[in-house]
């Protein structure tokens, strides 16, 4: 079976750097998938893509190593199983606030007996090669969105859930729960020592945690707090970032900027 | 009629900053619509755009001052009048080699008596207003490419044709033609030669000298040269430069990269 | 925050009046748009409208003032939740049967601690302005339909849901689920009944009430027993009721059909 | 073959009444296809609509009896025979404006020897029958578009251009050309002694007689004037005209609006 | 309302083949749909279609007698409604393991008083024919699939539920459930055990039993069993084992295969 | 630069054998191009295949090593660059009946100075390789077709066009121009002859000779006669062929047909 990029930095203990793509369009995804990203994730919950874009997203990916990912847009064995069979070697699940939802989604991404997915790996049996459907089990990467106060509380139960691969904190859901503001990239002791919570207990089952980010030094510090798959803004964010950039480069020099992105001109 | 906002930054002799759309996505578009662009060019052209994407980015801008414009794919009537009627308010045509092309091209853009183009304002009449037919043989932009050595040969005949509104330089093409290699942002005297003959020959007719750069301190530089459109990157570009830089900035810290983008943590 | 036109006329107490799409395309969203309607709710559920396309019709609305809205498939927070992030700044919920069905309908509304919807404003804060997340509890509509005996006989209960703006009420299924057949505009008492229960109830908590209507006429009459959300027709059942109309017109004359619409020759 | 149902009529001396298509999308398509209009014309030219939703607003036609047609956006070979082989029985040509370009145009609908068209039914095969090439030649129907003063004085020798089926008067740009303004339904003398003009050399040389119009009381008296082929609007102008008329009907009671559509409440 | 061809070959005893749609695309369901199947499924469970291009497929479908159905991707009340109402003439429902499953299953595809499928019936209503609500909780098929451990214990319960018409046997889920291996065209005793269980137990009930079949070798072997709906391979199967077959024969003459498809050499 | 499989066959004196894609759908694209084709080519001309379809498809099938190819739908340049552009590894270009003619389209394939090709490799750049436009000139295809008296008077000159690396044979259209009938795989002297005369004229130039063939018996001969370009069928003729013979085998087992294909259990 073709290798998973994301797992085989894990068996190395070295962090995954996951992108966000939002852009509903292969093209987008094509030029993603070609950086440099270990994984690259669909998002279906909060990105304006739906399925059929999502396969052509996928499609668009196959030509180079990073492992595609969906997160789906909530708890549903229907939209696990097709992601899966479009080919998304993980799922991302989001709100995952108990043991019974956690075994619920991880037993959509498992067939008999470990779980109840159905047999029809159409697409991803192509992708991933005839032999997919022997090693899905222990392939498809299951990871759970602790992003609740509930979550948090439960989260020694949640990450014990048989078959789990990884949690992942969404922290501004988070930080809405247990205060009532969005946000990334926290830094005081109170968000902080939820994500350690989880991190610790994840860790302690051996179950990958890992967090969305704002930023490459914030991602760096979560990887020194023992994450392992660490997420870098989205799609829309870095281009929409990069045209202000250079759009404030253009009108207000005098303010020198050093982040304005050097030019670099391949064919796009 | 809706005000163009190119036009009133023309009628100021201010530099209008445009952005390049190669994802053929109305997300796409409606981001960088939203980021301060005076005006978005897809480009039908040379990026994987077809006619009905084409018609979502318009309708995806619509809502912001930003100008749609089109590259068209080749100097041909049916193109220019359909993305017309789409929606945009101008056009740059590639390869324009002769004073008989750039007449033809301006006639497309413009109802008769000026030039040929057939009636039916299907949505742009929607988008500019009713009163769209009384104004748009002022209001649409007509740009013709100078981009090889033969165009650079008859600028001044090209750059006289009644109704032409700009003339935008390819300079990859251009440096092709003159010489044989591809770039961006010339700096030597034969490429500044011939961008300096361009844009003289425009002003002195009254036409708009427009550029394609690759950075934005040498838009400035063209914009000191009397250049009054410069286009600065794509989207596709900007994308994968800023997934690069957050991707380098994420995995060789010791290079502390002041390219980096700071995080920004908006919705998106 | 972006104004809401609807929930202005709300403040008004005035009715807004509400168009309905079937038609998965931009240009018939767009078209819609610039007729006048006070909002347009893309019916997901009954249309043949997935959601890609609705995306697509949010875009190419946003130009105007009208508000989107969205009817989902279903009760299910995984729909309510995107079709959110997309755009609607309301959502029309069908088959609210009990109070526990529409708390869970409002809490997908609504953040924390109001609901449980996940952070992510994708593409709505760029529509509705970088404060949705701070307004959006309240400022999107959760609209629960009624159309059903058992909502009916609950109707109380339901509209004291906390944070639930109004109800609809669906004739059609209401008279399949109250005496087996379907239908529009009734006028017979135990409709009539049924409907006026619901607006007096709704109303008592400060609910505002809706109804899908067939015709002005109806809609005017419901607008006099208070409702103040009235739907006509569907952009559908509008286009083949006036294709219609001048087939008729056309072929025959000698019943002269005061109906027939007069020649407009604008743009499209 | 398939019977088409344009030619049937015009063999009985009939008039074909012809909608128009501009809203890019297979269910508008198909609501049309089964409203009774003789054919459908999707307008590549003005319209928003591309290729490939071309391809699906014929797949969604061809249920119904109603004869498939194309606009072309220009007399270009390669757009003709591409919409032939996808389903079109006709072509609607723009802009011919003399005896050559007639020539050109027939030519691309006409396999050899007759014409130059390239081998390669597709679709149209499957939709017209097995027996489609052999018939093609008769079948197809060329229909040269009259809508320039160059044209109208050339009439005569257009009109005779062997294997031309009919012509079709664009009065708006007719009316462009002739004098500077557009519109339709025109009852000028200017303009109807144009019309007639191109009539009666149509129908000297067998040539059917078709020409837009914004009404069906102007459509009649065209068809009283000899014409055999109508159109009526455009799905799009249908569209907004119904939805002004209702909310005109809501808004302004009082102004008893005897243009209102009546109430029809089918399905959709 | 326009005839049901399974329904009319089930009246006389006789199966109905069924041809299965994995290919997102309209072209190659209108294909598909001119080639003799009985009826045709579009796969929304494990294909990678999305609701979309569904509704391309069943408009590219309508113009012949092929009976449309779609594999819903979970017992889902709004995938149930929406397909319906987009044209399914009925509906495959994966993973019914329980008789509470199935009621609920068969009551989303029936109108009050036999089920709660809500009112809408848009495009299905063009389709079907104006009287399709009088006839549709006759008309629609209710096929519940029959494909785990637990189903086979609980068939009996299963086929006794009111208003199901169907079952369908999915041969690779239920042979994983029972013994942990997927596959097709089972022989052994076990399965064939398993499989005449279920149809004995439907046909007792007057519920007609059905299969997925991986030859037409198998297929008729279990209609001999008293099948009387089978499933043959799918467009994707199809098509990749009749490129490899030709390019098999291409590349390998010596090893005569006797199964190489003889050319046919029609329009497409 | 990434190795074109194509060009490493012919320089192997080897056949390329192609296949043929009339579905525009990128999952269909896909699966054919992991059958083992050496090539695929992308039918804009007689396909229903937009622009927009043929860039999924395209970059469906970039995982494998199948060499991507399209047939543009007419000798135009904005056409030939475009797909070029959007990763076309070369060219097959429609009647092509002169030297003129075969310039013009050579010319649109080649950077200056052996061509005109305007500069933007954005798609085929991430694709091909960085170096892409250093060797595009050598490495893309021109495939010139000849299909016509006039073409196969003038093989000569056309295949002595400096920088035309192919031809190829549309016989349908051939045979339709030199006696006024379609077909394929011919083996009547006339066709024989005129087949042998572009072979024989190709090779002298060291251009490759290719064709369209109905069947593998067919190609093999053809590659027996000095072709070493070969097209099998199209996808759509594939899936129906394949269609009709399980269906065939159904319902008519006494005739024993050994064309059924033999099933084949995979995950598609």
């Amino acid at each position: 079976m073709r290798e998973i990029r994301v797992r085989r930095l894990w068996s190395q203990d070295r962090p995954a750097v996951n992108g966000w793509l939002h852009i509903p369009c292969g093209w987008a995804a094509e030029l993603m998938a070609h950086q440099g990203w270990d994984s690259l994730t669909v998002d279906l919950q909060h990105g304006p893509v739906g399925f059929d874009p999502c396969v052509a997203m996928f499609q668009a990916m196959a030509a180079t190593e990073v492992t595609p990912l969906a997160r789906v847009p909530w708890n549903d064995p229907g939209w696990i199983m097709r992601v899966l069979d479009a080919g998304a070697m993980g799922i991302i699940c989001p709100l995952v606030n108990s043991r019974e939802e956690c075994e619920r989604f991880v037993g959509a991404c498992r067939y008999p007996p470990q779980g109840y997915r159905s047999m029809g790996p159409t697409r991803v049996g192509l992708y991933a090669g005839p032999d997919y459907v022997e090693h899905a089990n222990q392939a498809v990467i299951a990871m759970a969105m602790v992003e609740t106060r509930e979550a948090l509380e439960r989260v020694e139960e949640i990450v014990a859930t048989p078959g789990l691969d990884a949690v992942y904190i969404g922290p501004s859901d988070l930080s809405m729960s247990l205060r009532g503001r969005p946000g990334l990239d926290f830094t005081d002791s109170e968000m902080l020592d939820a994500i350690r919570t989880v991190a610790r207990a994840a860790r302690a089952q051996g179950v990958i945690p890992g967090i969305h980010c704002g930023s490459p030094q914030y991602a760096r510090r979560m990887v020194a707090e023992g994450f392992r798959f660490v997420t870098l803004l989205s799609d829309g964010r870095l281009l929409a970032n990069a045209a202000r950039a250079v759009l404030a480069a253009m009108r207000a020099p005098d303010t020198e900027r050093p982040s304005a992105p050097r030019p670099e001109t391949g064919p796009y």
